[in-house]
């Protein structure tokens, strides 16, 4: 079916089959999935469920598939048959897909109803209301340092920094780099299509760094001007999900 | 047409005008429009004239329109007949349409040529080059505080905070509003129609306010869990474009 984020899928539009059983589409409907593996919740097994919206689930590029970069699936990637629901938390992504069910509500699967919830602040795992969080689907705009890794020792002189930046259903505009803990920013460089859809977007970016313990930053922009929060304590959650913040990586240049 | 954003429209889809005439539908080409007005671009005369991409132009909620609110338009509105680009910069719905073209290209008229360009904060007046700014179109998110006003003077107790928030294509999910400069944040309540699109979210919260100078503040995350920037100086650009951190007030409370 082609490139989705940074793989080839081969397998089946969703929405094709959902046409093929006379299923209906109204936007208020719900398409779960159910995985053959079982999953501990608070010690006890329940079934892999989830769900996504009916107008996520007609999107062309929601596959059900069997083969991934031209090979058939491995075992570990969710063979025979696997949902892939780009753009969105890996969680909705089903693997050892046994069933498919169109519905009024979300899944009530603990997987869906508990998990991968957004909540303020101010709210802690004793006071979760969990019909009330953020269901966590779509991911916002992120970047990260992969090399230097964190506490690396590098020669002093030019290094190359490299990452990726991803923006969800938008293009990733531009991404900078701080060699000084964020007082100067340099553009990074991208190395793979800026066509590509749903996937990370490569950069690298050659610097000169100074000898000592030296503080790399990377932030990223989308196409919509939309730039990343700075500090990990203004997106904290009790669950610890989505901390989009600045990534910083410490290195010792010698 | 219906709502969009925060009015009734009435108009034609520009897709259709562009079927009614033939026109290509490549979504490397460019829909120009030009506006009977003229504006002051560095001391010389120029007709208004801008461009969006063929794909957003033919979103089915990108109208040519000719009334608002039930009413025919204003002059001061566009009339007889203006673009609607919803979620984009105000600036591409160009007013007193006397032009569509289909074009290979960008318009290459001053605003959208030079206008209406984000560039990182090491870029200046003297050294950019404007073909390579980010042509400012979808707005990233952002929420401000309408109500009270800065500088106001308010009597102690409880006081009803109100503002807005918007996500271009998003929903905004949650506002949250600080009234100590930002060290604790209070859940605001939506106002309208949470499926409204492309328009202003209208929150309010009512908060109790101690004597003396009070440091209001509001930050909103969209459906992705995306959360504003906190500092201005961190997307600091040379033209002024897209601030959308955190929005501040302060207030004298008596």
């Amino acid at each position: 079916m082609g490139a989705i984020g940074n793989a080839e899928w081969t397998g089946v539009r969703l929405s094709d089959v959902l046409d093929a059983v006379g299923a209906p589409d109204a936007s208020d409907l719900f398409v779960a999935f159910t995985g053959a593996d079982e999953v501990d919740v608070e010690g006890e097994e329940a079934s892999f469920g989830v769900s996504i919206a009916m107008d996520k689930a007609r999107q062309p590029d929601v596959l059900i598939a069997w083969a991934m970069n031209g090979e058939p699936l491995t075992p570990e990637h969710g063979a025979p048959l696997r949902m892939v629901v780009p753009g969105y938390a890996g969680v909705r992504s089903a693997k050892w897909l046994i069933r498919i069910e169109v519905r009024d509500t979300p899944s009530d699967a603990p997987i869906q109803a508990h998990d991968y919830k957004l909540f303020p602040a101010d709210v802690t795992s004793d006071t979760a209301d969990w019909s009330q969080g953020l269901t966590i689907n779509a991911m916002p705009l992120n970047a990260a340092i992969c090399v230097p890794g964190s506490g690396e020792s590098l020669p002093a002189g030019e290094v190359r920094i490299e990452g990726y930046a991803i923006a969800y259903d938008r293009r990733v505009s531009r991404v900078e780099v701080s060699v000084n803990g964020g007082r100067d920013w340099q553009q990074a460089t991208f190395t793979d299509d800026p066509e590509a859809h749903w996937g990370w977007r490569r950069w690298t970016l050659d610097a000169t760094l100074a000898k000592g313990r030296q503080h790399l930053v990377v932030r990223a922009f989308d196409e919509t001007g939309q730039g990343q929060p700075e500090r990990p304590d203004t997106m904290w959650n009790f669950a610890g999900y989505l901390c989009t913040a600045w990534h910083h990586v410490d290195v010792l240049v010698e």
